[in-house]
C-alpha cells in the first residue's frame, strides 16, 4: 500500500502549510508503517523533504542541464531531497515522447517515477514505458469527492487487466479518495496503492485524513 | 508492403505539384499493385483525394463536431476524401491524452490510424493504443537521406519485437529511405512498409523515385 | 463594415454545408455591398473559396515551405483561393512569437490579417505588431447568444481606446452577436466589423440570418 | 542599471551552487551599490532567497491557488521570498493571454515583472500589457558570447523607439552579454539593465564576473 499526496497549488498545500501537510504525513507513516509520500510545487520541495518525509516532485522536464529557463530538472529535483517524481498529471499532461523523456532523464538521476493516465488504454502505453508504477485518474472525477473506485471500479480492474498484459508495473488510482473505506475498494480491485490531494490536503485535519485512509 | 509518401509542407508537394504526386503515386500504384498512399496538407486534401489516390491526412484532432476553430477535424478529412490519418508525427508531437483522443476520433469515422513514434519503448507505447499501424521513425535521420534501415537497423527489430509484445499491429517505418535497397532492408527486418517524404516529393520525377522504391 | 463569418468545426459547417453557406454569404454580400467573407476548416478552403466569396483560413503557421507535417502553410492556404486569416483565436490561442511568426509569413504572400484578443489590454499589443485588424473576443461569451456589444459594451471601447494609443488597426469585435441589433451597438461602441459563428453557421437560414445582421 | 543574472538550469547554478552565485551577487551589489539579482530554478528559489540577494523567478503561471499540479504558483514564490519573476524567456515562450495572465496573478502578489521577446515588435506588443520592464533577447544570440549591443544594436535602440511610442516600460536587453563593455554598449543605445546567464554562471568566478559587468 502506497499513498502518495499531492500537494498541487493548494493555498492549504503551500509553504508553511505544506510543511504541516509533510509532518503530518511523515508521522502517519511512522506511526502506521505505510508508506506515505507527499508531492509539493517545486519551490516547496527542499522545505518538504527537509521533514524526512518521502518527497515526490509533480513533475520533471526530461532535459539534462543547460539553457532551459523555467524548466524542472530532474537532477536539481533530486538534490534538494526528491526519491521520485509524478508525471503526465492530468493538469499537466505531457506528449508521448516528453514522457520517454523525462523518464530516462528522471531514471538517469534515480528517481522512482509515477505516470498517470486517464483511462486503462492509456495506463497500457505508458506501462510499455516501463515506468515504477502507472497510476490511473479518470479526470471527470478528480476533486469530486466521487471514489473512482467506487463510481467507475471497472476502469480499475481493467487497468490492471490491461498493464499486466504489457508488463508487470504495479498500478496505483486516484480520483475521488477520500475514506479508507474508498482506499479499501481500490485495493481489492488490485490497485496496489492510491493518489489523493484535495481529500487530504483540504481537510481539517490532513493527519486524520491520512490516518482514516490507510488504517 | 505500404508505401506511404508525407508530402508534408514541401512547395513541391503544395497545390497543383500535390496533385501531380498524388497522380504518380496513383498509376506507380495500378501498375504495380503496390499499395501506395499519398498524405497532403489539409488544403489540398480534397484535391489530392480526387485522383483516386489513397490518401492520407497528415494529422487530425481528436475532437467531434463544435467549436474548434483551426482544429483538424476527423470527420470533414473523412468527408473530403481521406481514408486515413497520421498521428504523432515527430513534427507534430501530441500529448499521450491526445493520442488516444485522435484514435478514437478517427476510428468513430473509420479513418485508418498510422501513429508514428521515435523509438521502440515509444512505439509499444503506441501499439497499446490498438491503431492500425505504427510507424518508426528516429527524428535524427529524418531527411538526412541516410536510411533508418541501415543506419540503425536494430531500431526496426527492437520496435517489430517490443510491439509484438503487446499487440499484433504492424510496423513500418521511416527516416532517410531513398531507395529500393533501404526499402528492401527494411522489409527484411520485419517493417510491413515505410514512409518517404522527401526522397520522393523532392526528386525530379517523384514517379521514377516511387517505382525504384515499390520495385 | 466587415462581417466574417467562422465556420469553427460546426457540422453545419464542414464539407458541402460549408459550401452552402459560403453562396449564401457570397449573394448576402453582392445583394447589400457589405463586405461578408467565410473562415472555413483548412480542409474545406478550395471549395468554398471557389464559390467566390471571400474566403479566410481560420489561422496558420509561422512557417516557410519545408518539413512541417501537420502544419497550416500561408502559401498554401493562399494558392487556394483564401485572402486572409484569423490568428489566435481564443480556440487556437499563440505564443506571441507565434502570432509575431504568423503574420510576418502571411504577409509574405499577402494575406490579410485578423488577430482575435481577448481583452483591451491584449488587443493593444496585438496592434503593436500591426496586423490588418485586430478582434476583441471574450471567450466567456463565445457561442452565448450574449451579445459582448450589450453585455460588456466597456470591453469595445476599452479596445477601440488602448488600441487606437498604439496604431491605427481597425477594432473588430465578437462573442454572443446574433442580431442587427448588436451589429449596430458595436458599431456606435466604435468597432469596424465583427465576426459571427454560431448565430449565422447553425440558424435555420444562414443567409437570412447574415442578411439581419447587415442590414 | 539593473543585472539580472539567469541560472537557468545549469550545473554550476543549481543547488549548492546556486548559492555560491547568489551570495556572489548579494556582495557585488551591497560593494557597487548597483542593482542585482539573481533568477534560480523554483526548487532552489529559497535557498537563494535566504542568502538576502534580490530573487526573481525563471517563470510564473497565470494561476490562484486551487488544483493545478506542476505549475509555478506566483503566490507560491512570493512567499518563497522572490520578488520578481521574469516572464516569456525564449526558452520558455508563452501564449500572449498567458503573458497577459501571468501578468495579473504576479501583480497581485506584488512580485516585479520582466517579460522578454525576441525583438522591437514583440517588445512593444509586450509593453502594450504594462509589465514592469521588457527584455529584448535576440535569441539567435542567446549563449554565444556574441553581444547583442555589439552585433546588433539597432534592435536595442529600435526596441527602445517602439516600446517608447507604447509606454513608458524600461527596456533591458541580453544574449551574449559577457563584458563590461558589452553593458555599457547596450546602455548608451538607451537600455536600462541587461540579463546575463552563462558569462556568469559558468564562469570561473562568478564574482569576478558579475564586478566586470557592472563597473
Amino acid at each position: 500500500m502506497f499513498l502518495l499526496v499531492n500537494l498541487k497549488t493548494y493555498e492549504a498545500g503551500t509553504g508553511d502549510a505544506a510543511v504541516r501537510v509533510a509532518e503530518a504525513a511523515r508521522d502517519v507513516a511512522d506511526e502506521t508503517g505505510v508508506r506515505v509520500a507527499v508531492a509539493p510545487q517545486a519551490v516547496d520541495l527542499r522545505a518538504v523533504a527537509e521533514t524526512g518525509v518521502e518527497t515526490f516532485a509533480q513533475g520533471v522536464d526530461g532535459i539534462g542541464y543547460g539553457s532551459s529557463t523555467g524548466a524542472i530538472h530532474p537532477g536539481a529535483i533530486a538534490r534538494a531531497g526528491a526519491t521520485g517524481t509524478l508525471l503526465n498529471h492530468s493538469e499537466r499532461r505531457l506528449r508521448l515522447a516528453g514522457i520517454d523523456d523525462a523518464l530516462n532523464a528522471a531514471r538517469d538521476v534515480s528517481l522512482e517515477t509515477v505516470v498517470c493516465a486517464n483511462n486503462p488504454a492509456q495506463s497500457a502505453a505508458v506501462a510499455a514505458l516501463e515506468p515504477d508504477a502507472v497510476a490511473v485518474e479518470p479526470p471527470e472525477l478528480i476533486g469530486t469527492g466521487t471514489p473512482v473506485s467506487k463510481a467507475d471500479p471497472d476502469i480499475i480492474t481493467d487497468t490492471v487487466d490491461r498493464v499486466s498484459e504489457v508488463s508487470d508495473t504495479p498500478v496505483l488510482c486516484g480520483a475521488g479518495i477520500t475514506s479508507g473505506d474508498d482506499v479499501e475498494s481500490a485495493l481489492e480491485l488490485g490497485a496496489e496503492g492510491v493518489l489523493v490531494a484535495s481529500g487530504v490536503v483540504k481537510s481539517e485535519s490532513p493527519r486524520d485524513a491520512m490516518l482514516d485512509l490507510v488504517t
